[in-house]
């Protein structure tokens, strides 16, 4: 065991900065002594922002997002299409979209995919509550903005699968080349789907 | 400007996060939605931890470390070889030198390195305290474990100078391969360092 050059407020800091994505123990060391030199611009500030958060947070009952008032700002907006309803994964996926501009409509955060060797049924997603808002009567498309990966792709089969019976229209997202994206460096899943899509110009 | 899907607390939580080295803006928003989602495990114990350094935490007087005393742990542990002053530029270092448990004197925190073309003089860092603390009759040895890079080397040649007249030895790590270094992928410099101080078997 290594000696502790800092106090034990220092090391549980550095231990709960490490559980972040894109932190590790090493850059965790050096967070906290950002934060620690710059005590009034960014330590008060964060700790401010993170009770604030803790206190404030809420999941939207309507669609998964997260907000600080359920139904959450994206339900509530009357300029927003009623008719269409955008599947997402995950709440990072509906702020990708977002950030994008590129969805009227409303929301479905899944909370994530079907995962039958991880234990992940049909039960443990936000699955009935979706087929629920698909038959409200209001909604006419779905779109299953899924990742296009195994897990996010036979999640959508399922989804289908299941709105099969209702009135509803259901669409995915193309596949194709990203845009900025050099042939020479797409895998060969890409190419074939840009080729198999292709549109007359 | 994209449109805002999280309400303006957890916008602020981004770009607060995004101000920590090694997170940038989109992992930012990982980890916000990771603290978010985590809001018992993570997020509140992590709002504790920074409120409670924010108010304890402190630079000791004497060497410059962090602690939540001054002086600090280090300087008040009467195990420690008060004849030995190890100069660092950073106090990240000198926490990767206690790790180590390689040094059983004392630490002594310069904040940097001198920088004559950033505006980085002698009184800009911590030196006339350590020529004190080197002149105070108990130090015999002052290591300058600076960073080997043209600032770090150029600092250290400066408190050679400034040392010159005190009764304590001036040393400096040794240079060389680092232990699990292939040579293959070491710089020039490292090697001919390495060969210039080569050991008798």
């Amino acid at each position: 065991m290594a000696r502790v050059a800092a106090g034990p407020e220092i090391e549980r800091l550095i231990q709960l900065l490490a559980r972040l994505p894109g932190l590790g123990p090493r850059s965790a060391r050096r967070a906290a002594l950002a934060l620690v030199k710059k005590k009034e611009q960014l330590l008060g500030p964060l700790a401010a922002a993170l009770a604030e958060t803790r206190d404030t947070i809420l999941t939207c009952e309507v669609c998964g997002n997260i907000d600080t008032a359920s139904p959450c700002t994206l339900c509530r907006d009357p300029a927003r299409d009623r008719s269409m309803i955008c599947v997402v994964e995950e709440v990072g996926d509906l702020w990708a979209l977002e950030r994008a501009g590129v969805i009227n409509g409303l929301y479905h955060v899944l909370g994530g995919t079907l995962s039958p060797l991880d234990g992940v049924g049909p039960d443990d997603l936000s699955i009935a509550k979706l087929i629920e808002r698909a038959r409200g009567g209001q909604v006419t498309e779905v779109l299953l903005a899924l990742n296009a990966t195994v897990e996010g792709q036979s999640t959508a089969h399922y989804l289908m699968d299941r709105l099969a019976g209702s009135n509803v229209t259901v669409s995915r997202l193309a596949y194709g080349v990203p845009i900025g994206g050099e042939l020479d460096y797409l895998d060969e899943g890409t190419l074939a789907a840009a080729v198999k899509a292709r549109k007359a110009m």
